[in-house]
């Protein structure tokens, strides 16, 4: 790796030297085609606020636009060119690209006029995709795409695709609508080719090819999106006339970044974090569920006061509250885990949703019976070892602690699986909302059962 | 949605009514071709055994092989069927949807006898597969996919490309070799439609076109694959021939199951799980993490051992362990969090990491204090309005919960970043080792922090 890295290394400080030298508009271009756009992203992000304005000038708005969709934050390099430059290079980038680009500049009124000063096809373009929520398909999609008409020969849809192609480079796929202009179906552009002038063009158009609704929302569409396996899918308006498409890059991003939802909601953070996240955003992004926790932690704390008595006179208990506790927060987080993924990644009806809670149950039970077996034995021997407990009061101690863990890791499995269903079910993110309140409960139980066992059957007993 | 659901599962019926039909082969390929692979997989699914045999007849193993790499478990369908009709299916299926398909069947000899049957061609290529351990790219190529000679005219191409494209259907990007057969660039079937006879090759061949050798570890990849946003990236052998590619396709399924793993891990699951996971299979995922945790948890009581003098005379301290041991546990989750998706995303040097650990104790520390003056009011709040302590006990107590609180959350997130960070840095995959060994440490410091105070401050005070 350290090898490859290194060459990688060379390769950026080639461009940058290539970029910096004062070789002519032409020689430039020529000699930058030998790398590919996203190692000359990285080498233009390299360079100086001064050589990047310079180069505008000459590598031109067309070749940039080709750079700049492979620039993370790509809004301060739109910024420091002139509106009218920055408005020429978003113009000949794909749409949906513009549109990531433009929400990288933080000023409202800013990014409107460079909306105002593109042409006309791209700005419509631009506002088309803006329409929709970021949480809808059409958010995500790009107006380059080609369509023809179910009635041409394999010789005029040839043509069409070859004039419409100066502008769509997404042709892999050919998308087919009726005389309404209603989609109904796709070529694959493998079949064009291979089909001989005369043969019908119903022939090779695909009827069953996929589609999705532009308002339809990217979490439920994305496992539809990855099951069908297309390289783009076509993204239709109400009235079923195409008017975007979704290609494969936009769901490996869109799955990355559902993915990265997820994880980041498992870990109590608000979202997705990165390395040049600021300490500010960073605290914003954390401190929601920390504040939530602190006071369901409050109140966790209230009703381990109720049992203040039993501490002071078996004192001992105390040094298994924390393994009970512990172990119910595993079991809850394992069960969430897998419960959040099954309620994303499939349609469960109502009888497989009990099964899969009971399930649940005995997994946790049967784990929670080996774990509290262990807990049985290592605990008494530890008393008896450490403590200089008798045996009889080392088991006494060791079974309450055993029984607790068992009964907690049941209930927490249960509760685990049980309220992320609920909020699945009343349409609240189970991601954000489960967490917090599982670990809450999940404590009280463990604790009322803990201590209320111990005063139960030990106080004034050992 | 629900309507969409409805309509949904009215076509997967249609089908299913379709295969169950008597009509004749013809017919029936014939009404299939309305229907989405996909889809058809689905109603395929749902059919009884003997169904399924009596359809090889009809819908042969070309069909049944484009149906079957949308079947998630298709082990089962390939032991229904005669082994002869097995490896006729898999023969037309792409090398990797049928080394897919072949590792769902549990049975070495099976699958071995199956590989055997299978024409020459298709069995090597699922043996050179096969030949990559599942975590190097070359377990994840096809060796569908399209090579030209440097030297070509567009003309011969075009002639070439026409008569690979028979058996292999990736043609979108064609790559080319020079003389020595080795990897020199890739021309985007687009470029080759609208060249004129007459442009030289070289002109459309991308020679920065981005390849990976075949050897390379696909969690190492990943992230450049995802960058170069390509729609297929050839696979090289050590001598830089072209030996497979990975498509987007294959890209979206590795994004899938990288940040799956990351997410599975986070819940202390060694694997991800899913609906069908027998009741054995979930248990075995989820104890081993288990028992470390409740050996670790063991260790952690043990500690608190030793501080059970302080406990049986100051019983109040116990009330807010839950909450300092709960809030550590959150803060240092965060921070493993996004340290685990930095490290995975980005490739930082050491002068990064430092910065990195320093800021995220920023963070910590910053959110520490504000939970820890809010803790500090509340529990004395608490303490004097419901235990009946006198201001100056309350305070007393609730300074020390505070303290605590804010001292274990700076270190929880040095914790939860240096360790994995060095986890990383030994080769051993973080997500996976770090969880334990932060809870415990985090534990353990803020055990001691607290109890430690209280033992010095509070004993014999109160």
């Amino acid at each position: 790796m350290e090898t490859k890295d290194l060459l990688e290394d060379n390769k950026i400080q080639e461009i940058i030297d290539l970029l910096r030298s004062d070789m002519s508009a032409e020689q430039m271009i020529e000699a930058l085609d030998d790398y590919h756009e996203n190692d000359i992203a990285e080498a233009y992000e390299s360079l100086e606020t001064e050589d990047r304005q310079r180069l505008f000038g000459i590598l031109g708005a067309e070749l940039l636009s080709e750079i700049f969709p492979y620039i993370e934050d790509v809004g301060e390099y739109l910024t420091e060119i002139t509106p009218e430059q920055a408005a020429d290079v978003l113009e000949n980038m794909d749409a949906d690209d513009a549109v990531d680009a433009l929400e990288d500049i933080d000023d409202e009124e800013q990014r409107e006029k460079l909306i105002e000063l593109m042409d006309e096809d791209a700005s419509a373009d631009v506002r088309l995709i803006n329409s929709y929520d970021e949480d809808e398909i059409g958010s995500m999609m790009t107006t380059n795409f080609i369509v023809i008409e179910e009635d041409f020969s394999v010789k005029q849809a040839m043509r069409s695709l070859i004039s419409q192609s100066q502008d769509n480079d997404n042709i892999n796929t050919i998308y087919v609508v009726d005389k309404e202009q209603k989609y109904c179906g796709a070529i694959e552009l493998r079949d064009l080719i291979l089909a001989r002038a005369d043969t019908p063009l119903a022939d090779i158009i695909s009827h069953s090819y996929p589609s999705v609704q532009a308002d339809a929302s990217i979490s439920d569409s994305i496992e539809m999106l990855k099951d069908y396996a297309e390289d783009s899918i076509p993204v239709l308006n109400p009235n079923d006339e195409i008017i975007g498409v979704i290609t494969a890059q936009d769901i490996i991003e869109a799955v990355d970044d559902e993915m990265g939802e997820d994880y980041a909601k498992l870990a109590g953070l608000t979202a997705e974090e990165d390395l040049n996240e600021s300490l500010l955003e960073s605290i914003k992004k954390r401190i929601p569920w920390l504040l939530l926790l602190l006071g369901l932690g409050l109140l966790t704390s209230s009703v381990i006061g109720i049992f203040e008595g039993v501490v002071a006179s078996v004192a001992v208990v105390v040094v298994f509250q924390s393994l009970i506790l512990d172990m119910a927060g595993n079991v809850g987080t394992q069960s969430l885990a897998v419960t959040i993924r099954v309620l994303m990644d499939e349609e469960i009806s109502g009888v497989e949703k009990a099964k899969f809670v009971l399930k649940e149950m005995r997994v946790g039970g049967t784990n929670g019976l080996i774990l509290g077996l262990l807990a049985f034995v290592f605990v008494a021997v530890y008393l008896h070892g450490f403590k200089a407990y008798v045996w009889y009061a080392a088991f006494s101690v060791s079974g309450i602690v055993g029984f607790s863990l068992f009964v907690a890791m049941i209930v927490s499995s249960f509760i685990g699986t049980i309220i992320p269903i609920f909020f699945h079910k009343i349409k609240v993110d189970p991601a954000v909302a489960s967490g917090p309140l599982i670990t809450t409960v999940n404590d009280l139980v463990a604790v009322v059962t803990y201590y209320g066992l111990a005063g139960l059957l030990l106080v004034g007993r050992l």
